[in-house]
């Protein structure tokens, strides 16, 4: 391994390019790119950290349908560089601010085969390196198909990797953290079910890919900016370390219809020499547009509880009925459908979370399950499954509305679509109509199962346009949408502030399906959160299922303090306390961090990270002076220690220490835990011990 | 040939079915089925009129996928009579009353292997026999996917047959009269675009089917109330005269998704012994559902001109400019582009028609390309291609409607979708709205081009779906919908009567095109109309195509009196006057018949009728006491010969005849008219002779 590594090292100084090619240097100098053609008139690029080759000569180029492809036959027509410099203000986020500062290379190519142009643009910032193809309005190019785009990332050797197998259907795998040759053993061994999963290669992988180069270099590759095109998996190379760009299809084995002028969303890498340095990285929004709404004051960071572990256990139901073996849902009427009992959004019981929202400081609450159609909603690729109208007849929404408003607490709508597209567009209009009407600030949507029309897939171009556009119909409707089995975000949230969540990797509810290692939520941030907020749904505190349903085995791996630090680790502007009440009110100690905890920030410092084993951060709270830090830790437990340097100098502060018991364990005793406070100051060297699968959250504010 | 045939007749007469047989004979008598189970226990049918074997013994069954087929190891659970007698009136159409009285038979079929059943429902008229396949709610079958339906049709020889390729993208085809036996030669002999066509079978043809046998029974096979089902082609056996149903497939090469309760549209074939009495079957319409509607207050004919066929010969355009080789339509400002000066929707040429119309008794006015968009709209498979909200700049839409409601004139709506059907389904609320805030009554809609999202066909369950949505939306907004493209219709006008019209075949245009054969209106009849009304745009004056634009060499195929024929032989309560406003001008006299035909009927008498040859028919006004006769014939002329024993008798009437001039000949003469008036009555013996392409029209009035 190590003798073959070496050669392929060697062979990268060889065909490294030649000093005619263009240069491009970061503001700081971290970064160097250099782009040439390459004797077949192919566009070449490189990537230096230094002295550190982070990408070889790498090709890039795009096929097209019925046409010469835009892979070769170049000729550079001018290349223009240009600086940037700004700082911008995100509507929310884990900074109140964020300096957008970066070197650009924009290189004209000109295919003279074909009179066509093709412009790539290189932004190179020191955390990283974003490019994307263009393609100008031109007499010789307006509708064309994308066959395939065929940009690579030639690695230097067999990284570590921190990925998840590339599906066409679903993110929500368990993260696996293998050297890059390990990746085609990993897939071949997992299972994948037929009817739904999708995958396009042995060794093909999703982005955002974390890696892991030997000589200490963190890159993170993903996009930036999907925007109508297909989503980016990345195939492997696993005898040569190239990875190369991968897009989802269409019915017709197609990519993405084009129509100059128009360009590709950025292709984006991270190079950072630790880990908190890419955590810390604002590349993937910095890559996206300014926000494109003139009033974002509708947009609101939301806390909430909700009617779903219940039914995500297998306590309660979303369905009301067992009386029919199928729904037809224009010719049912349910008041003479005899009940199942077990259905969980009763006017009642939605109404013992509202009182417990308005007496814990909780904004807002969710109700699944409250429409008709669930009977039959899933795996009949069904088309009209729901009318995001009609409730249950044991779930009065008007009186529902009423009581919340009545509370002060809001209500936040469920639309799950079943992957049924058209159903969706169709009612989407009076679905939202109906959520101004009683003022329901939200939208959590749903797409499972395989997407209707057949043929498209979860993440092709088709889909990415339709997520989007349920955004932006919504902005209009001033509601706030939270996707959930979308394509995974893109940093898209800096344009389109409205989509403040996303699901699009596995979520706390797969502990309640068959379980998630322990270290799932330090790779979480390296992976699914590069592209923005995830609803994880953190929070719970009874780690046993069985106690909620007895048919159900399976237990949360983490401690209890862990689900604390989860809320500061995993930044979101909505973040959810999964747990029953009952669970909450047996530990009210503990749910005062809950309570208490932000989801807006002034600023965030990674103080330690390391994918896999764990991710320290503390967070300033937007628009006050407390501090929350966050720890949370891999099934080995760790001990995290930092200074407080970053507190105001000459303060004293109160620390609120949610940890993890000396004798904690996430499979053994999770729920032990302690509370201590202690007086801290900006000279404090802070040191926790966390326990296996634990962690620890704190509240630090001015005594 | 013969003997093959002889051969053919005697193995379907030992292949007849047993007397223990289930019968079931129409009211009067006229036809006999018989249903029983082979001994694979499939369903078979044969069909008896008189001493006539019509059907020989036919298999019926469905595939689905993932289980058991419905195709054999059934039993016979029960079989159930039932006899039904009424009378109904249709909001528009042919006759102001139609009887529906037909004997049925359910055969409620049991498969002991999969517990499931299903009923084969045939309804016996004594013109015709419909059949559907039902699933009942059923405890072992509730969501399934056909994957394709072997609806036999077992001929009795080699017929004559009046038919178009079995295409899942178009139907504008020249209608082809041949023995089934040369179908396959005559498929094999045309040319087809990979691109667009898309061909099941070298032998496949649509319905409806019209055959005729060589002991002179006219057969015609269609389907009835096709809703939320594939449209069905046949694919012919032209060994053995087996048809057999095809569906059009979804992007998965599946067929129908399915939920019990539910069934298939009706397969219907009409049985008579002379062609005029297949034109007066209400079979297909007999089939379909009452109307669903209880207001229909607002759905009336409609006769109109409009800015189209200025465009269609090309002398003048749908779009505004060619400054810019592609539109990005919510990126573009055309009041900043050059207009090129050919647009034909400008508000002082629509001005032009509404002048027209008021002063000619013309209900309406059409105007195609008064939106935005219409530079790139074909062949780009572009999904943004129009808004349907924004006016051309030089069309000012409130202006036009002013002037037009000033002149007591409607405007027609047009929704060009480019097939682009997400992007029409998200826009059509918006639009429906602006034909209302507008007083538009009737949208013309098309579907030209392939689907988005690709995978999909003009003709498979996901578009029947879509064209079907846009109808009772509309009714919801009171508004009327003319669909072109669109699967051809199964007489689902009597449902939803606002479906007031489609095209579904080749209509006028194509003479600008390319041309049509002369008989092409003796053909329509016969197939595409058996379905409901076309709008196929009668009327054009002016055969020369060059006189309008002398790039254009192409000539319309008939003489100026067939045109005015036209309006009587293919009924529509839509009917277009197509021509340009100038050429109308040049003959008012001839004008003066458009001006006064009806578009709705108390009665119609098809007075004579031979497919490819002639049609010749009579028609009582609605609310009138005038008689309009019509007649179109081929290439080979023809004279006319009837009695008008349909007037009152004892009444004298004028009768005004616009017919060909002697000297009349639709290639070398065809503006050689006649119109002249005489007394009739009862008793009169009417004769009229036809010039090669021509025909003739008749008013008779009460004196």
């Amino acid at each position: 391994m190590k003798l073959h590594k070496l050669l392929v090292l060697m062979a990268a100084t060889v065909m490294s390019l030649s000093l005619s090619a263009h240069t491009l240097r970061s503001p700081q100098g971290v970064l160097q790119l250099n782009v040439e053609l390459n004797q077949k008139g192919t566009p070449v690029y490189e990537l230096y950290r230094g002295e550190q080759t982070v990408l070889r000569p790498s090709s890039l180029g795009i096929e097209i349908k019925g046409g010469k492809h835009f892979t070769e036959g170049f000729e550079i027509d001018t290349v223009t560089y240009s600086t940037f410099d700004e700082e911008w203000t995100p509507v929310w986020g884990e900074q109140a601010t964020i300096r957008n500062h970066y070197n650009e290379m924009a290189v004209q190519l000109f295919q003279p085969a074909t009179k066509r142009t093709m412009v790539l643009r290189f932004r190179l910032y020191d955390d990283g390196l974003g490019f994307r193809y263009e393609f100008p309005y031109q007499s010789k190019l307006s509708y064309f198909i994308i066959t395939d785009e065929k940009t690579q990332f030639a690695l230097t050797g067999d990284h570590t990797a921190c990925w998840v197998p590339g599906d066409s259907y679903t993110q929500e795998y368990v993260i696996n953290k293998t050297r890059l040759s390990e990746i085609r053993g990993k897939i071949a061994s997992m299972s994948f079910n037929p009817t739904y999963n999708y995958l396009f290669s042995p060794t093909g992988v999703m982005t955002a890919l974390q890696l892991i180069t030997d000589e200490g270099l963190y890159l993170n590759i993903h996009e930036a900016a999907l925007v109508d095109y297909a989503c980016m998996h990345l195939d492997v190379d696993d005898k040569n370390w190239v990875l190369t760009s991968y897009l989802t299809s269409n019915a017709r084995g197609e990519k993405c219809h084009m129509q100059a002028p128009c360009h590709t969303p950025w292709r984006s890498i991270i190079v950072a020499d630790n880990a908190c340095d890419v955590l810390a990285s604002n590349l993937t929004l910095n890559l996206n547009e300014p926000c494109a709404y003139d009033d974002t004051s509708w947009i609101r960071p939301i806390k909430y509880v909700g009617v779903w572990w219940e039914m995500i256990v297998g306590k309660s139901a979303w369905s009301y009925t067992r009386e029919l073996n199928n729904i037809h849902l224009d010719n049912v009427d349910y008041t003479k459908l005899k009940p199942h009992g077990r259905h969980g959004a009763t006017t009642a019981h939605v109404k013992e979370y509202i009182d417990f929202a308005a007496a814990h400081n909780i904004d807002a609450v969710l109700v699944e399950g409250w429409n008709v159609g669930w009977e039959d909603w899933f795996g009949k690729e069904k088309e009209y499954v729901f009318d995001f109208q009609t409730p249950y007849p044991d779930f009065d929404i008007d009186e529902v509305n009423r009581y919340a408003k009545s509370k002060g607490v809001q209500m936040i709508m469920h639309h799950e679509t079943s992957a049924s597209i058209r159903n969706y567009e169709r009612h989407i209009h009076k679905a939202y109509e109906l959520m101004n009407r009683y003022g329901y600030p939200a939208v959590k949507s749903g797409y499972v199962g395989n997407i209707r029309p057949v043929g498209e897939h979860h993440y092709g171009q088709w889909m990415v346009n339709h997520y989007l556009w349920c955004v932006t119909e919504a902005a209009k409707y001033k509601i706030m949408v939270n996707a959930h089995e979308a394509v995974r975000p893109t940093g898209l949230c800096r344009t389109y502030p409205n989509l403040i969540g996303n699901e699009s990797a596995r979520g706390m509810e797969y502990e309640a399906f068959g379980g998630t290692p322990a270290d799932h939520t330090t790779l979480l941030p390296f992976t699914r959160l590069m592209g923005g907020p995830m609803d994880f749904t953190p929070g719970i505190f009874e780690m046993d299922i069985s106690k909620a349903n007895p048919n159900n085995k399976n237990r949360v791996h983490s401690t209890l303090a862990r689900q604390l630090a989860l809320y500061v680790t995993m930044s979101s502007p909505l973040q959810m306390a999964a747990d029953l009440i009952e669970n909450y009110e047996r530990f009210p100690d503990a749910f005062r961090f809950i309570e208490q905890v932000a989801l807006d920030w002034q600023q965030s410092i990674y103080l330690e990270a390391e994918p896999g084993d764990y991710v320290t951060v503390a967070r300033k709270e937007k628009g006050g002076e407390r501090w929350f830090v966050g720890c949370s830790v891999d099934e080995r437990g760790h001990t995290a220690e930092f200074p407080l340097s970053f507190l105001d100098k000459g303060v004293k502060y109160k620390a609120t220490i949610y940890a993890d018991a000396p004798d904690a364990h996430f499979l053994e005793n999770p729920q032990a835990y302690t509370i201590t406070s202690r007086t801290v100051t900006s000279r404090t060297k802070f040191s926790q011990l966390c326990a296996p699968g634990g962690g620890f959250a704190v509240i630090i504010e001015k005594l």
